[in-house]
């Protein structure tokens, strides 16, 4: 059988991801971390049983969509609301903390500018998928405390794009005035769309939208999904926010649960797959360079550090139990890191040294993070304190 | 954005797909059309939205691998072997008499040898995928005649492929026996395991299977589905006919109800894709060649007559209407049709204009097809006759 035979792909990555997945998640820990190490295991630089083909690229793209949008439609806009001052903190300190501490630790690596800059920048982001996944699994996901951290995730993920954007703009010699104004406006009609005018109108609609999408409205979410999440796109932010946007108006409707029940299966076949394709770019033989394994540590410690501490003061006055946790749930990093390094990459301001640090850097991250948010959240009693019985339980059980 | 961007390519073809399948079912025509209509439309040939790329084919090959996982896991082995004879003669003659037909006709198009093999084995095989949607759509997949196509169309495929097998053999000039037997074996010894030692031993563990894999038995059933699919397409059987083996095999576990749950919002999300994937091939550019035109049209009608009277004549003994019903739902070609003109075409034996025709003749069987079956069992009454109240509906409504 050719290695390269799609199906036998999907069956490799799926099983492994899902087997190391259950074996870690017997010994206590999150199952993400499983399926990371399995694409790092099975990815190009181990056993190469796997690749960062066309086709699993669609399957993690379409993986992380469906997680956010599940992610959103757990998510009430009322929810959103009473954390919103709060997640507004954390997700601005959360990336701009991590963004001064890795300038400035970038400094005695000896990179350019311009190097240092895309590598902060890589650093910004909370992974949303991740920090969800995790939350889900450990059943923590109706805390306000993980509210906070949702919100948060996709208020800097937003941050982190537009940050993105400039840097490109001042590594390619010129600093678009109007163009930095059209994304912010483009950023703040999306968002202001989706936030304050789609969810109560949906609301308002859900009789008729019953009626009308009556035995295809699962059909027409998931057009709805994929439309808001390119519309995003198009206008610079990622695929994933617009499919958590659309999660969130779609919650507004009145079959949302009977929904949930059919978006799930497709959210389980498809997640594994894209944190197959995060584990699979870690490159473990640069880490034979002194140089790339320093750099990955270095940027790792920072990266958890200086996220913990920006998330923590953003959510001091939630009190110490909350901050807290807020703090170690947005340590995660994911997608958004992956692309600014990518991109950097790309535009040819960093090397391949540089690229292999930060994305193993993401791995390391996200292993530890883990770690960290299953302690610190089982702190807090298990599945426990605030939980919001509205919505119904993430796991999937027979 | 760029047409060839991964969500856009999903986007479109997903919407555009479940449009035209409203549109068409709105009136009276099975959504299959409406869904090849789309493929042909946003295709190469025409709009050039969608392109067949590696990712399209991996969401096709999931689509009809999982269409056939749902088709065996609502097909119990006791309804099997109640129309086991009748099957394996609509099987044998269904393909026999098309393949002797399309040999025949081939001879005025003054074809040479292998090129008129090759013909007349794309014209053999039932496509299970498209007959199982039609069925299911229309709500007749319970009758009996719709449990002897489903037998026969999965015999038949199999049938075809050995054909092919054979066929590839001849043109590469080495009829190796050896082969042939190995094939044989591997054949029998994979169906006789699949129908008669996995069902009643997996019947028996039932409550044990029950209890070890509660929390998930989803993701057990979606790795037997890929690895028996695997196994089929390594012994040189199809995919399809692997995944749908699983299916029959897995309908014998007691939760098999709630699997079909889960797995039905991954088919109903998958399968557009296929009849997109298969739509796409028609090049109506070609048409302008007369050759092509009225090979297609002759190819066409031969297919659908000679399948519809072997099919007819092997079903004669279940009664004139089940006989006829039977003789129209064997009608549809598809994958194996493909796959036969896409080798053919690859070993170099045909050229793009018989390439073109076969797959146009596919497409044009199809579009016949559907309109034949809503009519001929629609006179047996909707949803009606012998139908099975164990199996779930295949519509999701809400």
């Amino acid at each position: 059988m050719a290695k390269t035979d799609i199906i036998f792909q999907i069956f490799i990555a799926f099983t492994a991801a899902r087997l190391l997945g259950r074996l870690v998640s017997r010994l206590g820990v999150p199952s993400v971390v499983g399926e990371l190490l399995a694409g790092a295991i099975l990815g190009p630089y181990v056993l190469g049983l796997i690749e960062h083909s066309q086709f699993m690229d669609a399957l993690a793209q379409l993986g992380v969509i469906l997680l956010l949008f599940t992610a959103g439609l757990g998510t009430h806009v009322r929810q959103l609301s009473a954390v919103k001052g709060t997640a507004i903190a954390v997700g601005v300190l959360g990336a701009t903390v991590p963004f001064v501490a890795g300038f400035a630790v970038a400094i005695p690596f000896d990179y350019p500018l311009t190097e240092r800059l895309f590598v902060a920048t890589a650093l910004m982001a909370t992974s949303v998928g991740i920090t969800v996944r995790v939350l889900q699994e450990l059943g923590f996901q109706n805390r306000k405390s993980a509210r906070i951290v949702l919100a948060a995730a996709v208020i800097d993920d937003i941050i982190g794009l537009f940050v993105l954007t400039l840097v490109i703009g001042y590594a390619n010699g010129k600093g678009n005035v109007l163009e930095i104004l059209l994304l912010t406006l483009e950023t703040v009609a999306f968002l202001g769309f989706f936030l304050f005018v789609g969810p109560p109108a949906i609301n308002r609609m859900s009789a008729t939208i019953a009626r009308v999408s009556r035995g295809f409205f699962f059909e027409l979410a998931i057009v709805v999904m994929l439309a808001v999440a390119l519309l995003a796109q198009y206008i610079g932010l990622a695929a994933i926010v617009g499919a958590f946007m659309a999660g969130v108006v779609l919650a507004e409707v009145k079959q949302h649960h009977s929904l949930e029940e059919r978006v799930e299966p497709l959210a389980w076949f498809f997640t594994p797959f894209f944190f197959i394709s995060v584990g699979a770019y870690v490159d473990f033989g640069s880490f034979a360079k002194p140089t790339v394994l320093v750099a990955t540590i270095v940027f790792a410690l920072v990266a958890i550090v200086s996220k913990y501490a920006g998330s923590l003061l953003g959510a001091w006055r939630e009190g110490k139990r909350i901050a807290n946790e807020v703090g170690a749930g947005m340590i995660p990093r994911g997608e958004v890191g992956i692309v600014v390094a990518g991109i950097a990459l790309a535009e040819g301001v960093v090397d391949t040294d540089v690229y292999s640090a930060v994305l193993a850097m993401v791995v390391l991250i996200d292993l530890v993070a883990a770690f960290l948010i299953a302690r610190v959240y089982s702190r807090g009693g298990r599945r426990g304190g605030d939980a919001d019985a509205a919505s119904p339980p993430a796991q999937i059980t027979y």
